[in-house]
């Protein structure tokens, strides 16, 4: 049923599937294959196969804007591996349909900023930073400052804001009341099992599962599968499959 | 009597091999091994030789669902091979026969979630963590952070769900009552010859026994036994067998 | 709509897109692209990709002046993508249009110099150092020596210089009264929401927005997209992309 | 008399060697090299060397299982190296005889399971594991926590159950009383030349020795030796003999 | 306009590039280079584009004459770029014009020697030289000896001559009073601007600025630019550009 | 007189020469060369050129047998280099004749087992082990435990009966009555001088004077000498003649 | 004028150029560099250009005899680069005559002998060294060990004989009387200029002034002037030119 | 006059130059090229080039019994370095005649043991090594036993002995009484000066100046001088001369 074939080699109807592994650091890799599969006519319906603990704000809104657009022509069909969290949550939102496992780990909706403050360790060892700038904020969140209220609230500003824009996401993806995420968008994670019942996922299932739905939504039951993949350099194909 | 021939050499009945080694971290490989079993007509039945010491849940679950689903169509006799606990279990439970050697380690039905807090030593050391973020949980098991009691309650609420799936499948499996699994389902191990006495397992063999057990299932006794494995790169045939 | 084809491999009218990508340490590399993008006539609009935290003043400056140049003879799109911040908005201010991502991080106006200072630890392990020289300030920021008054008075004036520059330029490229953009030149960050409020982006957009703005300020509805990028290496085009 | 010659160029009757080298931690790749030589009509008996400390319970039974079921349809001879102890021993005394050399250092039957406790370390350095799990077992041999009682009681069960499978072996393969066995089996170490005092072996001799006997057994003084090794790779060959 | 092609290519007038870049520990690379620009009829003029923080005097200086005597044949202009002090300047001074970014960082008029001394921590480590020498000085600077005034004394004497002549340099080449060098010439730095004001450089612009005031002073408007390198060795070719 | 040629192109009498250099921690490598050298009917006498420290007590045996074997057969002369001490003697008494340097250092006739106790490290950094095992001396010379006086007497037992074996092997090879090598028997070292004198040593002389005295006693003044080598692979002929 | 042409590739009157760079540890390699253009009779003259701060004492000598011997039968003119003192100095001295760049940093007439002693710390660390030795000064300067008077007599000897040959060469090479040489043969260091004062440089100016002083010794105006480099290694070409 | 010409292409009279630098740890690769030059008839004397500090006892004594067979058929003329002493000197003495320059660093006539003992260390650690041995000397020179008085006397015996050796040798090589030796045999160092007043040295001279000694000696002025090295692997002629 599920056929891993090179693109080419495959006539007649088709469902596209972008694999999301790991940390999301750009979008362009993403958009290029989301784009060809979006361009490619006997392309009927698309699986995003989702194994993410999130990314870059920046980076998701462009993946997360790029499947809203796609859905606009084709079904999309969201197929959650182990772990679809935070970032990988939020490319997830705009599908069509979102599937998981009983077992995933999802949920996580928010924003954080995390850095190292090492001025007393530096004092300990005798270490000073000697910083001329030119504006006040110009060292936010320098190591070796305690950090001010006054820089705190400039940052505190920015994560409320993209964590509104996070918040406002998921209640259009999942066409869910705002209020009703934001009981849910304290940064708690929870099973697919659990996130089914509170709107977050349509069903659970395997990545064979989604498959079928984007048969189904695509009215093309013997549409064959290809994963598009970013174009091997020799050296990728020399040592294998996926060098991350 | 077992010979390991390349797949395409073999004509007749088969038996398929599959090899589950080690930590299961993504699931990916072994469905695709299995489906091709699943969808070679010649095969008549599948032994699946475990030596692993569990993974991630999501993982372990796609790859028990298959097992579970491939049953339906042909035989699957599990091998245990030194350790086939936790996870190991988990795939093993929904096959048509398990087999182990009076030595195999296994058992370990639950799941555990463990993390590194540092708080102490960062504070001796005199680093500090600014965490700027939106939601109370977005920085659930921080390491630099005494976990605070409601950051436990919500993970280990996400701990039984998990649990409850892992003993539901290990009785709807081994055709277990619930409470029976329950009560071995402590997380504690067990030799290959104590799991045969509690029910976990069916035989005591190793892999040439699981062998003939695979051909009496799927009446071939003259099936020949050939392994598949992933496609092998240029670089991994010039290394050699398996590059972990 | 976005194909990324070899330039040699289209005809007809084309939009360029240059990709300046990490902190920015010289302008030679973008220089070169830019210019042969300047000098193709039928290259009709450019598309400037920025995804930069800062970078070296003098090599900003460069970058900042030959975007200038340009815009006299095409326009030039700027596209943000996850953080255009500092060195990454200096060379974004001169461009026909500025487009980013609801939550892109930007701002940081303002120019810093940091180094470490390391008297204390050098004392406390017992390392001195002898220093035989011609003028006072020869050994400006020795890290061995407690920095004096005087020196910090001297790179204080060059940051205030620079500072100025920066200002400057963001007033000119962003046509905004120089009181106005002091305001918001203190350092701090925004997010790409918040900076078109004070009129340092002109819309919110992914990277595909802003190749429909390049074209339809260049007339060029049916314009191609390639990427310029500079001519690999062999070793490059062996292990991959692009070799950071 | 011995001559090393691949197994191809030799016609007649032959004697196959095996060589049981290091650690051993999985019975596949022996498993294989004692079938071919099981199934090879011409190999009319088989000489196993071992210069083996031990191994994995589970991986030492399977080969001990495969040398007693070759032993009912040809002669297996064990000629002992330098060392031949511990799960180098279990995997010998299925064999028709055991040849060592007189200062060979075998014994050590027992089985022993060892982890590192740093509770103590990590309390001193202010590190901490945060532990959220499902069953009371979960979490065997912590090394972060202080192993307690029943614990321990889980895990000498187990200790227990495979060591009295490795007597009840020795017993069976040296024809031995259980008593008597359990007399030597308190992991205490032997020479060669004590070793056959006490029974675990048949004879004093270097490995042209047990190749002798092998001849003698199997009625085939003029049976040519070759050695059976796994199929080399193209890097180990160019590496040289046995990259380990 | 400025186009980088290999100059066997290009017929007619030349302006030729020499691009001295980081610290300047040996002339003969740029020796060699600025060799084949001054014999090479056909180049007009010639750009030298400096971005270094300065170097070994020896080698400033064989690169200083070098400037000085083409001058005297074909105008010699320099482009500064991010940064070009002390030696990076000392090396520019005889050149026909000077043209820097406002930004750049330059000036640092001085010279300099700085060692490590580590006499108090070998002491508490115990840790002694024993040292055989012919003459006082012998060990100049011997990092396990308190430096003696006489030391100092001889190297301050070295240090002097030195700075004189780099003063002398600067005094000739900007046309400037020796008294008028003095004053800016201890050790400060200044922006590109700064250095305008006070005689240093002449004018403030680009790379390309410096490409057009080249041809002006050699009065040839079309003369064709290019870069000349080193030849590259072939693995420079297969790794990149530039190794430095 | 001695040119070492390789075999195949030395036609008529041979003296073969095998090479015992370093650490003798396996018999396979000498066996095989001293094989071929017994085999070969034209090979009418064997030197040993020994310079090692000594070895595994089971592998020293293996030589040492093998070289007892061939002096039956045809003369073996032993040509000590810098050190043939301990293991390195052992295999050198069974030969007709043992020929060394006066400086060469030999004797150190014992046996020795030495491991690392760290009990008292782990304590002070509270670092414990965790044993489960089945027999009182499973764990014998476990470096977390006081070693018990118990494990002590079993392990001496063992010395004590390897140690006899080494001291029979030189009185039966040196012809020497057992008493007197006891008395020489206590680890000590001597000179090659030293050695002659007390019987451990025939003649003093540099390996040419080994090789004319295997001349003599084969009675083939004539004879050309080679070294056989183990078969080199590939890679070992590109790096060099002996890769350890 | 100075044209870096192979020398194969060169017709009539020849200057050969040796480059004497870094520590001298070996005369060798430009022992055979001489030695080429001693016996190639078109070579009307040698430029020595020296970038060293010296070398051993062996070493230095033999390439100062070579420089000594070729004078009788042609000019060797010496260039100093950055630095050329010590052994520098000492292999430069019989030259015909000695360039140097205002700045080069030259002198350090001396010899010296620096090991570290760690008796001190040994005995804090509580580690000894145990030595067994037939003469008293056969462990001289032991870093285990206080440096006894007895000891420090004997190299100061060895020293002040190795540092009278260095002044008998530089009055001998500089035609200076002994005292005038003591008087500056204190180890200190000198500027270009100021060694030219005192008599141990002759005129100064760059490496092309000294190719011209050579072809006015040698009356060969337009003699061709080549370097003369090892053989180069395939590998050495392959990454570039001279690999140190 | 040195022309440094592969053996084969030089026909008629020759001098062949081994060169022995560095540590002499094995006799073999200097005995095989002594070998090649002793068998030649074409070679009417041998120059070896000493460059070394010293060595294994056995080694240079081997070496040293080489150079005196061959003096006795053809002259061996030593040419010493910047150092040739202690077992650089012991090769040296039998040679024909000794040239070395006035710097170079000969004598340290003697034999030296030293071992580390970090018993001290391991005590405060808590890291013990437990023996179990045969005999009381077995163990000589343990680094965690405090030496005692009876195993230093074992081993001042073994250094006695080999001192003497190297003294009568001395004494031997350069016919001077053995009293003369053992004043200047207390391992003290001399310059080349000294050690020709003292008889070790006949001719002050660097390498030319022994091969014209040699042509005398061997009354073969036209003679040609060729270096004879070991056969370079391939991987050796890649990456250079003399691969150590």
């Amino acid at each position: 049923k599920v056929l891993f074939l090179p693109e080419t080699s495959i006539t007649g109807n088709k469902i596209g599937v972008v694999r999301v592994e790991g940390v999301i650091s750009s979008s362009e890799r993403y958009i290029k294959l989301l784009n060809q599969l979006e361009k490619n006519k006997s392309v009927k319906a698309i699986v995003l196969r989702v194994n993410s603990p999130g990314g870059v704000v920046g980076a998701c809104q462009e993946i997360h804007d790029k499947v809203e657009e796609i859905t606009k022509k084709k079904p999309v069909v969201v197929s959650m591996g182990s772990v679809a969290a935070s970032g990988g949550l939020y490319i997830s939102v705009p599908a069509t349909k979102i599937v998981a496992n009983p077992g995933t780990i999802t949920g996580s909706i928010g924003v954080i900023l995390q850095t190292y403050n090492v001025k007393e360790l530096a004092d300990k060892w005798g270490i000073k930073v000697v910083t001329v700038k030119s504006g006040k904020f110009k060292d936010l969140l320098n190591p070796f400052k305690e950090p001010k209220k006054e820089d705190l609230k400039v940052l505190q500003e920015l994560i409320n804001d993209s964590y509104m824009q996070f918040v406002e996401a998921v209640a259009k993806g999942r066409k869910l009341p705002i209020e009703k995420v934001k009981e849910i968008a304290d940064g708690r994670v929870f099973t697919g099992r659990k996130a089914k019942e509170i709107g977050l996922v349509d069903e659970l299932g395997n990545f064979e599962r989604a498959i079928e739905i984007a048969k189904e939504l695509a009215k093309a039951p013997d549409a064959k599968v290809y994963e598009v993949k970013p174009k091997k350099t020799l050296l990728q194909k020399l040592i294998g499959e996926e060098t991350k």
